[in-house]
């Protein structure tokens, strides 16, 4: 029988908030066995950019990573709140190792490619270093990926949270019974969006594909839909979509999407 | 017998120069065996804490490192300057791995008590994780430590490089061969600060007490070879001192310590 793996991806929203992370992160020490945490950005880096006079590139609605962004990024994510979770956890009880995909060649990607336009140092995520996940997961760590990558020559990039902890649960999957976990600011997908009472507690692909019918799945959570079937689709058993309280032992109100 | 380990550390001069620390990380990465590297700031974190208006505060001519001053260190030491040095160490073929000393609880410290002084949030160590750090050296990792600690109660600590150096090396002192060496602006020990071809190429306790009666160590090297006895002391078996071509094989003009 396979090992048992969480892999836990908190937003942006759980991050800028102190007393939020720091219940998320209680909750997070209290989950059994296995355990990686990936975290986003928030809105801590733009404030840092701001103040910094560097302004965000935008093209077509969409933000673009230059150099000077990337140093931010590089500064925020990797630094400041990085090892602040990991501080945190330490005193947790939970032994807390942070990484971006640089360390241990942990997640190799590459530059996006240019198509209509240049994203700048945005990562494509090629894989994921397994077997160093392992030995670390072994040694009773438990690995804190903040969102960046590298290209293997030197170059760091950006790259989108829910992917990487896409990637990572799916790289794990030959390894682990894996379930992926994505918290964010609400109780889970929503029939009515501005009710938590209504939360869609489980979806498969058949009902899904009956929610998208009734444009009930749009916007913004389309794309963390198919992040989450296509994880699905690769060895990955369970995806749980839900606010911070879904890691507690005794949540019901979240949603689960299986195939 | 036991293997051999190196542990270099390099200053912030090095570190502020890009074109001497790609030269740098070429010839650490030639090194063989096990290998860890230690990193201080440099002026990237004053310069970034004056961008952002935080004043460096001093007490009886002492930095005092408060919680603002903490998070400039943990964004530019913990982020920018270890992941970048990570990313290129990959480029170069080394499997490097960035840690604060929070990361697996690497490094243990406490806050400097105050006595005369409220140094802030600065760390005295307490002890080296070296169980973690020889797990990841049999993964052929090569660990890349900035100059932060941690308290195990959540709080991040300003350490001073030099001393996780001497303490990383005294940690692993029971399970390998181990040599320190602190690359810096000098070729070494100098008879005459002004002239690179005055380095002392040997010595030992006795000849050390010969040179601190001539006065020909003071100042800032005095602390420094404190550090390199009290290492030599607790196991280590050498420690060089010099500019960063003493990592190539055939170097012969840098300072070599032993008891």
């Amino acid at each position: 029988m396979k090992r048992k793996l969480s892999i836990v991806k908190i937003g942006g929203n759980v991050i800028e908030n102190a007393e939020e992370l720091d219940q998320f992160l209680l909750n997070f020490s209290h989950l059994e066995g296995a355990k990686i945490l990936v975290h986003g950005g928030g809105k801590l880096a733009t404030k840092l950019a701001s103040q910094l006079g560097i302004e965000s590139q935008m093209a077509n609605g969409r933000r673009i990573t230059d150099a000077k962004s990337l140093e931010v990024i590089t500064m925020v994510y990797g630094g400041l709140t990085n090892k602040n979770i990991v501080a945190k956890l330490q005193a947790l009880g939970t032994n807390a190792l942070g990484l971006s995909g640089a360390d241990g060649n942990s997640i190799m990607a590459h530059k996006r490619p240019i198509k209509d336009l240049d994203f700048g140092f945005v990562g494509d995520i090629e894989g994921v270093n397994s077997k160093l996940i392992d030995t670390l997961l072994r040694a009773g760590i438990t690995p804190v990926f903040c969102a960046i990558s590298h290209d293997g020559k030197g170059q760091l990039l950006n790259t989108n949270a829910d992917t990487i902890a896409s990637e990572i649960a799916i790289g794990m999957g030959a390894l682990f019974d894996t379930t992926l976990y994505y918290c964010f600011e609400k109780k889970g997908v929503l029939l009515n969006v501005e009710d938590d009472a209504t939360v869609v507690k489980f979806i498969n692909t058949e009902t899904y594909s009956d929610l998208l019918e009734k444009k009930i799945i749009a916007d913004g959570m389309l794309p963390k839909m198919e992040n989450c079937f296509h994880a699905l689709n690769h060895h990955v058993s369970k995806v749980c979509i839900g606010d911070i309280s879904m890691l507690r032992p005794k949540a019901t109100l979240f949603t689960t999407i299986t195939l």
